[in-house]
């Protein structure tokens, strides 16, 4: 075999995890409970057509193009269907730009810590990833110009709003200097957002790609719609759209026509913006709960984010201890999370931890945090 | 950017023949008015669940594995349904074990003409295309020994079961012969099978991956289900299957889940072969339509193919003729083809044309090969 991978460690917990007794603070997945079925099955039950059923352009389903567009538009992001691709989930977005951007031998920076499946994406790809330092207002634009004068990235990544696994959201003066970064030495950005519209508190911030055509856009249904349908998009500049293209016809032909059609029909049929407020409603309350228990879980000199959205929150333990370390014994007491050393690309800071507040309700968060007392103090 | 990409000319050809007074025998299609609608539309209805919608293990659906690992056993090929990894059609496998086995630099051994979204796949991955020596009984296991030995391929690519673009099927010898090499040379082989149960006429040849576990077989719900699905399947030993399990995390996390899932109740719920018999008739009648009037069609001294199974019939036109140049005219006068030279690693042979039988009743066939005539004669 010419090559040879690492599975990811997270991924091998996540399937201890998955015992009924867990209450499970590891997964980064949006709450079942909260999808609607019931729209989502009366789309797929008008989509479904010989055409869905048959092979489909590469580009994406115009309606659901146009609808995605649109709704971009009003976030601040004026976007027409022509700037979008739709893609097998962002995890496929962003394997296609990979594709397309970087070599072995490439240079990827990243904020630390970041998304593990970007990192392991970069892996493949023989790319070599070089942290940006930041603080809980995300990436330090000066930092950035310093890295990119030193290593010369051809790409940087970023999960500019509720970061996963931080929380943390880049603010709008810091977007500005790094767009100005990016243009200035031809940088490309990617702002990876399928958190974006779960904010529980505070105003939106403009997208990053509203600052620059350096930047591009990468968002999902996942997170506002059902993950299992695997669908995101792509907006990106025309001539590396028709790049991307290419490598997406080479990738997959295209992403299933049904559930593309069945999206645009939801979209079309459906108040999402209302869907949306009541997962913001529910998530909030769920974030609310778990930082409302943190003082009572964690050790004397414990830090946390509080995000304003999203579905994370970001613990660093006091002391010398490593969290890798006690995710086994949190296991055995039926409640799971993640430890953090997974999410740096370089040197782990091995006191951290991942929890997601978006699978429970406040009751099970509640005893979740109990348990996990019991292992942490 | 870093890299640059080519579209495919077949696909911006396909664009122009989409009007709907086109005849098309462009496209590799399957036949849209005998999609299984009613049958797929209540697997959907029942597949659809809080399950369904959630994200899902990268390795892909247990039933669907199950069910497929079953037909593939009935076909002669001994499956479980750990041995499967479910994709995103069978080009994502095709994508995914070029991902995990070549560099830039490597080198893939194709028979020619070959279907050319795999070659794209593997101009994209910066590897070398060499063409090895066939006939109309598939390629010739001696060339191969010679090709391995002289280039030292990682990698040899073949449709085996009634290829694409030319309709041939390797002989069950030569597939022996073929996979002896494999094993003596530890060449790894593609067996890409989307047409295998498309049989018309002839009994059943065995899989290739029947006689050397060195041959990775590509299976696909294209053609006997519906391609929109966007669902296939590659069976492949085990240390194999781990690496390309973490290549497809990076490359979509997972396929549709609920794709999956509708695939699997519908495949449980319904008589595929007695469909796949009526997809077969079908065919078979649209084959013979085809080949009865390619006499009046084609100058003489033309030579074709006579496909036992499949979509294809491939035609040689004699003298110096550019079947590119012929391709607009013949768009003029509202029917399709794809030009040969496409389907070509290496040097095309341009008075080549592939036809493809399966979207037009034999009336709209015996039409459309009228309007050809008035082109190639």
């Amino acid at each position: 075999m010419a090559r040879t991978f690492t599975s990811s460690p997270v991924r091998d917990l996540l399937a201890l995890a998955n015992r009924p007794e867990v209450i499970s603070f590891a997964g980064g997945l949006p709450a079942p409970d909260l999808f609607d079925v019931d729209g989502l099955r009366a789309a797929f039950d008008q989509a479904l057509s010989r055409r869905t059923l048959q092979y489909a352009p590469t580009e994406g389903d115009v309606d659901l193009r146009a609808l995605v567009a649109a709704r971009m538009t009003r976030r601040g992001l004026p976007t027409t269907a022509a700037d979008l691709l739709v893609t097998t989930g962002s995890q496929q977005a962003l394997a296609l730009v990979v594709t397309a951007l970087l070599e072995p031998g490439s240079v990827v920076a990243v904020e630390e810590p970041t998304y593990l499946a970007a990192l392991q994406c970069f892996q493949l790809a023989g790319a070599r990833v070089v942290p940006v330092a930041g603080d809980e207002h995300g990436v330090d634009p000066a930092a950035l110009a310093e890295v990119v004068e030193r290593e010369r990235p051809e790409l940087l990544y970023l999960v500019p709003t509720f970061a996963n696994p931080t929380g943390r959201t880049l603010d709008a003066g810091r977007r500005a200097a790094i767009a100005a970064v990016a243009d200035r030495h031809g940088l490309w950005v990617v702002e990876d957002d399928p958190y974006g519209e779960l904010r529980f508190r505070g105003e939106p911030v403009p997208p990053l790609a509203s600052f620059s055509d350096r930047v591009l856009h990468l968002g999902s249904f996942s997170k506002i719609g059902a993950p299992g349908l695997r669908l995101g998009w792509l907006r990106a500049p025309e001539a590396l759209l028709r790049t991307l293209v290419i490598v997406k016809q080479a990738a997959d032909l295209h992403t299933s026509a049904l559930d593309q059609a069945a999206a645009a029909v939801y979209l079309g049929a459906t108040d999402l913006d209302e869907h949306v407020r009541g997962l913001c409603a529910a998530y909030r309350e769920r974030r609310d709960a778990m930082v409302a228990a943190l003082p009572s879980t964690t050790p004397e000199g414990t830090r946390w984010t509080d995000p304003d959205g999203g579905m994370f929150v970001w613990l660093t333990l006091p002391g010398d201890v490593d969290t890798g370390e006690l995710v086994g014994k949190a296991l055995e007491r039926d409640v799971a999370f993640v430890p953090g050393a997974a999410f740096y690309a370089t040197t782990p800071d091995r006191s951290t931890m991942r929890l997601s507040f978006t699978t429970n309700a406040p009751d099970g968060i509640a005893e979740g945090m109990r348990r996990l007392a019991t292992v942490l103090r």
